[in-house]
């Protein structure tokens, strides 16, 4: 058609075939998709065919970058410049008994830096902090943004969940893509991801991405493909990022379920707890600390974490959280006042020789069998059941001897969640000849020293 | 999850990710998928998306007659088998000036063979059978099925447009398609074609896959790709099946414009009319015969429709067709009874030389512009506009010398069109080095002497 003059209106169908023929997409073409989506005047039908020509075609990183400002300015953009100290998160991709973040955030807070975390639900075979920290009795995760302002100001750390006035975009999109088959897209996991965590107002965050069997991202190519998106995503955002990719090949910890896990964070903040549990924390404290401004060097961050918990700090300052945050603090110092399972059963060895392999996500489902997880986002969970893990991959085994011990409520659930349990471990007459690393690699800042 | 038996329901979510991941859909899915979607239970955004992985991840040939007999069965399929003849239909892929159908129905019937023809509406710069049949003056194509079978059992052919029995699915995905920039897949055009055309209870069918600029597949190898798909489709479903690539680099026949299409068929009816016109009729007839089991050769089958114009039996055909459809007859002796344009103007050449090339979408678009199309489906047409050309590709031309006629009614759409015809006609200083052949290439039956 010989039209006059080109008409410059925005048309969804446009973006939508200009993503099929895989022409990179501008910055306004991507804002205006997401404001009109979110707006109510595109309709489901088209922004999820173009969902799905992102899942085949990819994005660039301009085009990942513009879609996750764009998600994040759907909402609102918390503003905590008037905090006079810098602002730095933690966001993990979830796994199976990963209780870092009740660790680092009063951790940090008592370094002096300020954490304002916005956390999720466990859905699936992970577990969320929210549902943790609701195993606190009384515990409030869901503060208006002025008290979680007020917390954060009083005692430097608050942890909540996605208010309505953060990053509705998200919401809407992530609901369409949960039905469309296009949540698997690196490009929009990150934009997802980030920016959530960007309108937390912070100056930098330190992604921990989990590989191994228990992760989102099972090999480790694919963990380090999205580690660097969000590296550059969030340093294109003007923040400082890094990601380390960790080991989610067996549970963090030995204990999955909401009131355990709360009890692990009290053993690691009290300077006990597993091994690769305090570990990461310390680590992921490290960077925390450094982008933080308050150590020089990552190594200087890791001795500084683990100062604040030898001298109680950090203790305290998850104690001071709780408080501010109307849960009942006294489990810190009396675990009974947590919900607690009315039975427990052992998941014993049938052989003696070594544990070669835990299948990670079968464990984590065991505790959603229990009841600790959910299957789907509307379910309940139980927060006082869960599974302690006795045997770390490459312990030594005898037979008969105890593999885990399941706190449970319901007889039949149990029956099952030992069968998946045990079959999960994998007993071998012989030692493993090599063993996964905790911290597989860490991307961006990585001429920095360690 | 440990479920303890798989349940064999059958959920959208898992039909769009098998395609998303490359992985073939059963037979079993894609018609559950087509028969929920026809009945409203599975919404559009899932639909589209599952439309966007076909369009990136393509379709088996099982996939695509799967898809095909899907569509075709969510409607009425026409049981002629009360007709003792067979029954032939022939579909053109669309272009500019091609008005083959209304030559080709009658001049099949006129041998003997019934031609069930349902046909569509012009849309963009490609034109319409049923606008075509819609210019003579009280025919009505709009016939419910018992009207139809009745004028195709007296006089041996019929020409309607899609009824709501027909392929309602296909009417759904179409209308889905359309908004999501899901038009343009090969597997999914194949379907939509085959599903309409096979529930006219047919036996065989011509197709009339056209290449060039006019085209809606513009290079031969898409339009090969596309006519080898519906051909094996067809013949999976136990038609036969065969296609033509034919040539629609500049327009068919001197005439575009609906009633002027009409006056050119009648002349190729009386042996009259442009070479290129007429040539392809009596090949596309000579298949149709052939297919329809009159003709032992599809040599034979050209003779014989030449002989059927030459006699005058398919022209008496077309006016038996015309008159039991309520058309006004008498237009085929006195063309002045129909829609007539109140003006005229020439399109003359620049200079003199050999016309090179004409860019044959956008003479259709300048029909469009005068009216004689649409450019959304709910325009309305009107019949009386068009463009007569004077010269095809390979013509000398002198400085002066009218290339066009445009026939109008607004002043200003003839100015607009005249320019769009001068851009369109490429005249050189020498003669172009080769033609291009009005058949390309015939699909299927390849081994069958010609």
């Amino acid at each position: 058609m010989n039209r006059p003059t080109a008409v410059p209106t925005f048309r969804a169908i446009d973006v939508i075939r200009k993503k099929r023929d895989g022409i990179e997409l501008s910055s306004a073409e991507i804002e205006e998709l997401v404001r009109a989506y979110t707006q109510g005047e595109i309709p489901d039908y088209q922004v999820s065919a173009w969902l799905m020509a992102v899942v085949l075609k990819g994005m660039t990183r301009p085009e990942t970058a513009a879609l996750t400002d764009a998600m994040l300015h759907s909402g609102e953009v918390l503003d905590l410049s008037s905090l006079p100290v810098k602002k730095v998160d933690k966001h993990s991709t979830g796994g199976v008994g990963d209780k870092t973040s009740l660790v680092l955030a009063p951790l940090a807070a008592a370094a002096g830096i300020a954490v304002p975390m916005i956390s999720g639900r466990g859905l699936g075979h992970t577990g969320g902090t929210l549902d943790k920290l609701e195993a606190i009795p009384g515990f409030n995760v869901n503060l208006h943004v002025a008290e979680f302002r007020r917390v954060l100001e009083v005692c430097g750390c608050a942890m909540i969940g996605q208010t309505a006035e953060i990053a509705p975009a998200d919401r809407k999109l992530y609901a369409l893509r949960d039905v469309t088959g296009t949540v698997e897209s690196p490009y929009l996991i990150c934009a997802s991801i980030m920016s959530k965590k960007l309108a937390e107002g912070i100056d930098a965050l330190v992604l921990d991405v989990k590989t191994g069997s228990g992760a989102f991202m099972k090999s480790e190519s694919d963990a380090v493909f999205l580690a660097e998106l969000m590296v550059e995503t969030g340093e294109r955002m003007g923040k400082q990022m890094v990601a380390l990719i960790t080991d989610m090949d067996q549970p963090l910890g030995n204990m999955i379920g909401n009131a355990l896990e709360v009890v692990e964070v009290v053993e690691v903040l009290r300077g006990d707890g597993p091994d690769d549990l305090r570990e990461l924390c310390i680590e992921l404290g490290g960077w925390m600390l450094h982008l933080g401004g308050v150590c020089h060097t990552v190594a200087d961050g890791k001795r500084q974490s683990a100062k604040l918990i030898s001298s109680g700090k950090a203790l305290e300052k998850f104690r001071e959280m709780v408080e501010l945050q109307g849960g009942d603090a006294r489990v810190i110092d009396d675990a009974t006042r947590l919900p607690q399972a009315r039975h427990i059963l052992q998941v014993t060895s049938a052989k003696a020789g070594y544990l070669a392999s835990i299948q990670c996500e079968q464990v984590g489902s065991a505790c959603v069998i229990l009841g600790g997880g959910r299957e789907r986002k509307e379910d309940s969970v139980d927060p006082a059941v869960g599974i302690v893990l006795h045997k770390k991959v490459g312990d030594r085994v005898a037979a008969g001897e105890p593999l885990a011990t399941i706190y449970y409520n319901a007889e039949e659930r149990a029956a099952r969640a030992r069968q998946l349990i045990a079959a999960s471990c994998d007993v071998t007459d012989t030692a493993p000849l090599t063993k996964r690393p905790l911290i597989h690699r860490v991307i961006g800042k990585s001429g920095e020293k360690n």
